[in-house]
């Protein structure tokens, strides 16, 4: 895949976050789009971070999402800096459990929101990042129908199977 | 506006929700983008609400706002029934003050992600519907270029005004 | 048991939560009344979800019992769509040990109802289910008298069992 | 109405509580269903409450709906001492607002449930009830699907209505 | 020790809080204070939970310790049966950690108050029955003004020790 | 009353606490007890509440009684300079409402224990302050049992008056 | 005063916080001490406000203070861009009334601390400004000293005037 | 080092603080700043903690750092002994997880302010007290900056790695 094919920046603020925010490649990955990972923290190395969300639009992206834990900046300030929507993954690090991360993450002011999923709801970043682009993406647009689908079987599988069990028992 | 050019689905629990949500109304107008306002509630009348969901995005609509407060079940609802980009609003009524509303919006399971703002962020769910249409409207994206630069003229315009007071007294 | 024996209908949002829920079948079982136990997500599933609880009542059941984690949308949304007493069991997944599934349950608006017992709570959900079946079934109403007893009894052997450990130490 | 047809006992641990619990009684007189409200404190008046709980099915209830505040322990105190079904309604009162009612409600041991509501939801502690009496009274349950069908028609009145104001602006 | 020299009467909710609340015993042993520990649920086993709290002053009691988790309503049962001082322990067990203890547990109504100590305080709970006690016995007072002493030596010495481990590195 | 009658000491952080604290007062009035209530602060006036604390034994007093907000540290650092039983009142002050007067309070370590009555809850300290009296005064258990059947006589006159009000209406 | 002696630099996210902030200022000027206050925000007006942070130091300032509200993450954008001590005055705004901007502030990651002081204690915040002045300044120093007798003479007024007030009465 | 150069006095409250607190000793060890470690208790040892408080700026101490768990007294204490900047690290300890730590140190009353950190932020405070004695001392100050760039080599680096890794796979 070149670069221009990349359409997701995936930012976190630790490289200890990667097992979790490996999750949102995941799902880009089941739908053949293209993303970059990128470790950048807004409090360590806070130039390079804005300087890559402030080039992220011209650069060809259209969804940044940002996994971070405790007092989670780095979403809000991705925000600050571009007009792309912004993903905030919050990560459940030190001894609150995440629910600093998560106020950190959502209770943005006006003017600059944050898209927050669940605490450690990475893989759901993905597919929100899924169906934003699917908006002007035909091929995502109906590979999310179809992924809607597969979830309902999923479901249905696994009720059949449940039945199926109790029925021997 | 004509019916098809209405691109945003505001939905509300609640008619008591209405003046916080007019404030997602408001910016969407201050960008001249089309949308519906609707009262429809997931518990009181889950068939027409689900059935507007599902038919959202034939209808035209892009994006999904939902603003509900308590056990805020009708973004999650709503996203259960579209692969459009569903926006949650929690809002703050009841003992709770909101916290109830948040966590029931945001901590959706995998596969079914509802975008979350601030609770009572109604103005902000607003600009992140702007920024997800930006990615295929040059104009609405060439106006959240001018939206950022009016929210810095604005704080510094009020830095000013502080240092000017400041100074007299 | 036929089908027509059972009186009270479990659901839970994914197969993970059958270990918690079986208590809530583990303590019908052992008074003899008949269930069903599914495994059906709101979110995942919506429409068999709903044509599910649409159904409970013709169907001859009388009490549903959800089981479900995070923002806990399950038994609000059965609640939706029956005139059936329903059981709203939080469960404990997630970041935020159930608290979120806790406030998602039980904070419903006017009108619809969820009867939420303990983050976890699935046994006494059923001993909940068996209070409410036994207003009109004199065996249940017998038998959740001989239930009380025991329990005061079991109380009491441990009590008796502790006073003569403690004596000996 | 006479004694023997009074079917929902209301209990609350304080006078003050009295006009949130009304709330209770007035969703059962919309239904003609019988009930006595008292006020018996389990703390200041335990002998009294435990005995009317001990003596509330023989005396021909069918629901016990328990209101508190605080450390509310009435709901579970009463359901120590009846197979009754107990509805507990969380009143916020103090510098908790309502969180620590909620908690001491919900929380019970394995055995002894109580079918907790939102804090503050007297109004659904009656429509709890009438959906347990339901089971074993035609009546009711016809109202109650009456009752659904108006709740429906009441936001889609409202919805309408939102939708003329907002037409007209 | 005979029955007429047990001063403090032990409760907990269930045998699995056995092990700290020996904690409250250890140190009651410690200063050769006689006591009683039982187990009795106040939601099991209500009457007999009562009876031994109603009638402890008579039978020589002069303080009671309630430990008890969850819903923790057994301080505040035994509180309105007795005018003696009662002390409560909230336990941590379940999802909430013993926050839903803590507050069960502490947020008592105006006249009928639970002297409470930290989550899992046992051995303070022992400690502050001792202070009560002190008040008309003289060899626990001198004891206790010993025991200060201890804890003030102990953490001296541990302060030493950390000195020379330190120096030494 | 002389002071060497003066039984209780009232110490609170601020004079903004006095209505609040007024209420511990109050029940020692009722009882005929006396007391002797000081502003001091542990944070402001270390030096003076400390040797305040120090001394009380020997001043006569038995039992002191800390209101406190915010990180409420009155209550434990009177408990590190006593061996007398210290009663904690968390006091409502600030954004947090009494939770970190609560948690500053009750969450003490080992050795040190501070009784913690309800937040706000002075003239429960007061009770909690007469229980402990009363052990070695027979005066104050009798009334003691007088108080506690007023308080059972107070609730069932409000009971009555509801009964009445509602058989009215 | 020049701006060279301008010593402490006091940053607010919106010049709604400035009722707030000025306490701060007020510490400042009872000490003689030069500051500057400026409005701006890392989310609206980010690289002015991050300009600011990384040239404070060159221009002299000492100390910087930061107030900001909900998501605030004022504190830790400047103090990523300086080596200069920081404090952060989380401020109560929205729904969670401060405790979002309490987490957001004060959990920061390794190597980049904020000095968090209480919701709303924008004087604190100045008087640990003044104390870190201190320690290269001894007037400040001295100043601190008769500070904190006036502190003590204030609470031993105030405790005088109570005990005056309660003597009459 | 000889005791004159030791700058900074770390205090715990306990010696199982000290494997947290050892972070504190070890990013000045990096510095080459000289430190007094200590274990002692406010509440357990209150004499010995308030004398070394009030005896630490005319020890030559310039900064306090004071870690401790639960009701964390210790940091308020000490501050209010000295005018030396005290900066407090919350421990997680017990059942609240540092959360009741975090309000007793955070949660302070004007006047007698405590800086404080993330709950077990110890090297954070480290890096606080740095920042601090950096205003006097140009080497320090120096070698922040360099601090400062190697937390941004160090991100940039585990950036590249990710990259690279990912590249590969």
């Amino acid at each position: 895949m070149s670069e221009s094919e990349k359409r997701v920046l995936i930012l976190m603020g630790s490289d200890s976050d990667l097992p979790v925010m490996k999750k949102t490649a995941a799902v880009l990955d089941e739908f053949e789009v293209g993303y970059t990972m990128r470790v950048l923290s807004v409090h360590r190395a806070p130039e390079e971070a804005l300087a890559l969300a402030s080039g992220a639009r011209a650069a060809g992206y259209q969804v940044v999402v940002c996994g971070a834990g405790m007092a989670a900046h780095l979403g809000g300030a991705v925000a600050a800096k571009t007009t792309l929507p912004v993903i905030g993954v919050p990560l459940a690090s030190g001894a609150l459990g995440g629910l600093d991360a998560l106020y950190a993450t959502v209770q943005m002011p006006p003017g600059v929101p944050v898209a927050t999923v669940a605490i450690g709801g990475a893989r759901n970043a993905g597919v929100l990042a899924l169906q934003i682009l699917s908006l002007a993406d035909e091929r995502i647009a109906a590979a999310l129908v179809q992924f809607k689908k597969s979830l309902t079987e999923q479901v249905l599988a696994k009720d059949r199977k449940v039945q199926e069990e109790l029925a021997k028992a």
